[in-house]
């Protein structure tokens, strides 16, 4: 099967990381953090490593600001309600993941904030910048946005964003869902109080991890509390992280796999997965922009404004069907609204949903070749 | 290395868990629920294949009632914050681990609720229950208690506390960190509305996994909120389980390594793990218990009032000095409060913690012998 659903989760992943979560059965079996034997310890040393190896991909303060999660979805969840308090209001933007609208809306729905989401300018961070700026209201806590929209792949202006941000005081969230491992984030260049992202997309890790990154700056409410193998006397969630953040045994296997899926892109070079991934993307992108019969949504991918992962549609079928045909010939994409309903809104697809192509660092031009060609086949067989 | 801190994680897992985890790689590699294409749906099927194993095994109504979570502490912070409101009074226990305590107590420092700790008395169910019913309030709401203490393995009647809970139109939720795969748990028996438990103790799968089991009877609130792959035109959570608490993409490797770890539990019988984790116990502690310079705390193992783990010092020497001396002689134990102060409150060791000793299915009489030969020899060298 060609797989053409990385933003769905990368496949497959580097040979290191299956066999570094297997290993972790054996020389990492024991509960870190939580007891004083040898093999408890090589667990936390492994852990540790994971969280240095993190902490300087992505310019976090130190390891110990870098949180594990189950997903950037919890990641999302631990840091919005983290950082707000009642009465505050929120800017995001019109192109965000359920993973951020959804916890927004059951807080307005709970009648503890409110919320406005700004339009975005492709290709214009200034006018971008410019619709956050005037969302803001004296009430205004937070800036949360993606960095990259899972659907459409528009790339926000999230340095000038952050420094919106900074200038106003605000506190400031990126979603990397899309971004980390694929586009250069950094922690202190976008001045943000939290980065979420996974750790089994652009990062190449398992399934089951995701990633929270704090500066620190700024004291974060909990939303999760349990036992943290620290100041255990205390009914108090410790204040100190990673441990404020992290109650309940860890995953262990996953942030074994985790590390070496982020030493797989370190050793790659994010540029150079980028650039991959570009090319692909781009070929794949050309290929459908000369067919008849085919509805793309964006500008070709491009670096800085459009990242490679990108939507489209053929005339008379829907999203699911032209998927479905492409299963039929061995092609695996993802069809529907993407759990992105806020950004097909202002694509215009809420009602047809679209075919999205995301390649990652294993596919290859011959896999563009054949989706292209595939794409072509159903079209014609449309007319 | 012989491991007998097996109340934190099991170890070492059934060769057929890491196995599993590391085919699912390959196999199910895919986001599930996620896409229509076959990598998507082989993977959604694997990950129903463990929904379906535990609700058999926990008497769940059906499959979609299994959530999979990060950890034990998440499902009960799902459950608990999912079942009270603003006002509530909440009975525990007094030996609870802080995955129950520290988001009680969050709660109560918020002025949200109010909750009391009821006595147990060891032995005595029908005291104990007594115990619970004089701790119930008109504002009372909900019962959340452990099935068994994770420090002293003192057995709740937790069948009986949940015939109280229905009797007075309680929720009830029941901690199932050490009890589920050692002794019969069934959320229909317990009349629970929520059962927690890890998949990586006495399940035998990975770290990274927890259970929360939901009858269904009442709704709950969302903590965390995202993408589900379901329902995405809404911005609301959705109301169907499992999707309602499993936002974000869900651990795929972790649950095939779970699948089967339930598997080997079912394949070996629940029993029949108990019976062999209470030989090899009461071997311990038979042999403790006639040393001199050894404190136990707890009546032996016996079913139904003590399970298979216990605690103990040596007089004269720390817990966590005892624990350090035992690793050099190549045993792990776990020392100190065991994220359980109110426990220790109880039985007067919040000074100086305890050692603990939890046996697994893979420990032999022989460890038991060179557990005891070694306590005996630090024992004698305080004289």
């Amino acid at each position: 099967m060609i797989y053409f659903d990385n933003a769905a989760t990368t496949y497959p992943k580097p040979r290191s990381v299956p066999c570094a979560v297997y290993a972790s059965f054996r020389r990492y079996g024991a509960n870190p953090g939580r007891a004083g034997h040898d093999l408890s310890l090589a667990t936390a040393e492994q852990v540790y490593f994971c969280r240095k190896a993190l902490a300087e991909m992505f310019g976090a303060p130190d390891a110990d600001h870098v949180v594990f999660t189950l997903n950037c979805t919890y990641a999302l969840n631990m840091a919005i309600k983290g950082l707000i308090s009642p009465g505050d209001h929120v800017v995001t933007s019109e192109l965000e993941h359920n993973a951020v609208m959804r916890p927004l809306e059951e807080l307005r729905r709970r009648g503890k904030i409110t919320y406005t989401k700004a339009r975005v300018h492709i290709g214009n961070p200034a006018a971008t910048v410019a619709e956050f700026e005037r969302a803001i209201r004296p009430e205004t806590r937070l800036i949360v946005c993606t960095h990259v929209s899972n659907v459409f792949g528009v790339v926000l202006p999230v340095e000038q964003i952050g420094a919106l941000a900074a200038r106003r005081g605000l506190c400031f969230v990126v979603d990397c869902a899309q971004s980390a491992g694929v586009l250069p984030v950094d922690l202190k260049r976008l001045r943000a109080d939290c980065l979420c992202m996974p750790g089994h997309k652009g990062l190449y890790g398992p399934m089951g991890t995701g990633v929270l990154i704090c500066s620190g700056a700024r004291p974060m409410r909990t939303i999760i509390e349990g036992g943290t193998g620290s100041l255990s006397k205390s009914l108090d969630q410790p204040d100190l992280l990673p441990d404020r953040f992290e109650g309940g045994t860890i995953n262990v296997p996953g942030i074994a796999g985790l590390r070496a899926g982020a030493a797989f892109v370190r050793a790659t070079g994010v540029e150079e997965i980028h650039r991959h991934e570009e090319a692909v993307a781009g070929e794949i992108y050309a290929g459908l922009s000369e067919m008849k019969g085919i509805k793309l949504y964006t500008p070709a991918p491009r670096a800085g404004i459009i990242a490679p992962v990108f939507s489209f549609n053929v005339d008379g079928l829907g999203s699911e069907q032209t998927a479905a045909l492409l299963n039929q010939a061995g092609i695996a994409v993802r069809a529907g609204l993407h759990c992105a309903p806020c950004a097909h809104r202002a694509f215009h697809t809420l009602e047809t949903g679209t075919v999205r192509v995301s390649p990652g660092a294993f596919n290859t031009q011959r896999d563009a070749s054949r989706l292209i060609k595939s794409v072509f086949q159903i079209a014609k067989s449309r007319k």
